[in-house]
């Protein structure tokens, strides 16, 4: 599974008061730490550009600049904003890129669509249209499937495109878990070249022991096939469970990435 | 997800030699721990009988005494004899019982399965011929379909069934998790009220950190719609994922389960 680190998101607090404060050692550091613990991307949000005298382009493109300078991984650029997101994408120089994200939307699917086309990126994919998160798993495939016929059309490679299957808090709907699971087999079994990848923790909202909960739903999804999860790299637990799961998934042949993290003293039970 | 206490059994040493002793307190103390802990079934293997003074079948009758006085939890009673099996059974008070265990040969299926249509005894059956564990799905399936035939012509409830997809170590074969969990998921597609149950440990064998590892596989087979797990309900950690598991699998219908736990202070991350 691919693990898309978190971290450098404008709305946790001191992420925020960094990308204010111009503090390109804190986002640096930041998007180091994640690589070296193992994060395959780094997701990008640097917020909607609240100083009247920047705009969220700039600003974008700024946070960009300072995390390919510190890490090699590539960048996940995390904006419901077409022009930001076309900002950043110009900024970044690496050859693989994600954009987070466009759902089934016309308007956005065929603009966000083209800067993925045209920049060979990948694309996350939210399975909804305007109205918000269908709760069943049948309308969340139709959205799927506008979302596949339109970008495919623009030119988007299946096995670019990043399905999120969206989850809802357990506590607010006691079948939202297994909903996104299925909704998470089901388009793995209808574009088998697609890809899934989801946040886990809107599972866990409302509830006590969240860590708990959040790396159980983790192991659920990949057993269904997910194929990137959006979360916290510096959390060694959840980490070790991916090299748990990728073992359990028959995609660590002869446990050997697993038996390495061991010697690595890596895995954190 | 029901859980059966594998504790109480003879290849575990101290359990062993407390039966070899008639130390009565000991075991009647492993059961009423497991119980207490959240154990569904009591696992009962008394072994072979290795005293000449004594057979198998009274050796098995004392301890399911000892167990039957100390709680009313019922009993699985576990042993490859039909003769033993029949003996717990007559001496056996309670109403719910299981049987660990029969598999698809047939002389086993006809006298084992005639037992438990006689008892209206839940029977767990290993999906397995004469020749050991089948590697493939397909195989263990087909050991399915001899399994329920014979056993629902016996007069066998199909929802007294429970299914063993069998486990094999991750560290022998990569793909072993998969096949077991695909087991599970076609043998509850195609015998909606049949069930399913298995051990857990067999999966980690010959790895480092194997309670992460079964906790794991616990989490992916509860999510495939594992009903039952042959387990250790003295570790506070799996029984915490228990609970996660049945409110992720819409078991626990506004997570008063998990919530309730979380109160008394049960949920051990």
């Amino acid at each position: 599974m691919l693990v898309i680190g978190e971290k450098i998101n404008a709305s946790i607090k001191s992420v925020g008061q960094a990308i204010s404060n111009k503090d390109q050692n804190f986002l640096a550091n930041l998007a180091v730490a994640q690589a070296d613990a193992g994060a395959d991307y780094i997701d990008v949000n640097a917020g909607v550009g609240q100083d009247a005298r920047e705009d969220a382009s700039a600003i974008m493109k700024w946070v960009i600049d300072v995390v390919q300078n510190a890490t090699d991984k590539p960048v996940c650029i995390d904006s419901d904003d077409p022009a930001v997101l076309e900002a950043a994408l110009n900024k970044y120089r690496g050859e693989a890129v994600m954009i987070n994200s466009v759902n089934a939307e016309p308007e956005r699917l065929e603009s966000v669509g083209r800067l993925a086309a045209d920049r060979k990126a990948s694309l996350i994919a939210l399975v909804m249209k305007e109205e918000g998160i269908p709760r069943t798993v049948e309308e969340r495939l139709n959205a799927a499937e506008i979302i596949i016929k339109h970008l495919t059309h623009l030119g988007v490679q299946e096995d670019k495109i990043y399905f999120d299957p969206l989850v809802l808090p357990i506590s607010v709907d006691s079948t939202q878990a297994l909903i996104t699971i299925k909704t998470i087999e089901q388009i793995k079994s209808r574009y088998p070249s697609a890809k899934t990848a989801m946040g886990l923790s809107n599972i866990s909202f409302g509830l006590p022991n969240r860590g708990m909960v959040n790396r159980s739903f983790m192991l659920m999804a990949a057993s269904a096939g997910l194929d990137a999860a959006i979360m916290n790299p510096l959390d060694a637990r959840i980490m070790s469970l991916v090299k748990v799961a990728a073992m359990l998934t028959d995609k660590d042949p002869r446990c050997k990435g697993y038996i390495r993290a061991h010697r690595k003293g890596l895995l954190i039970d």
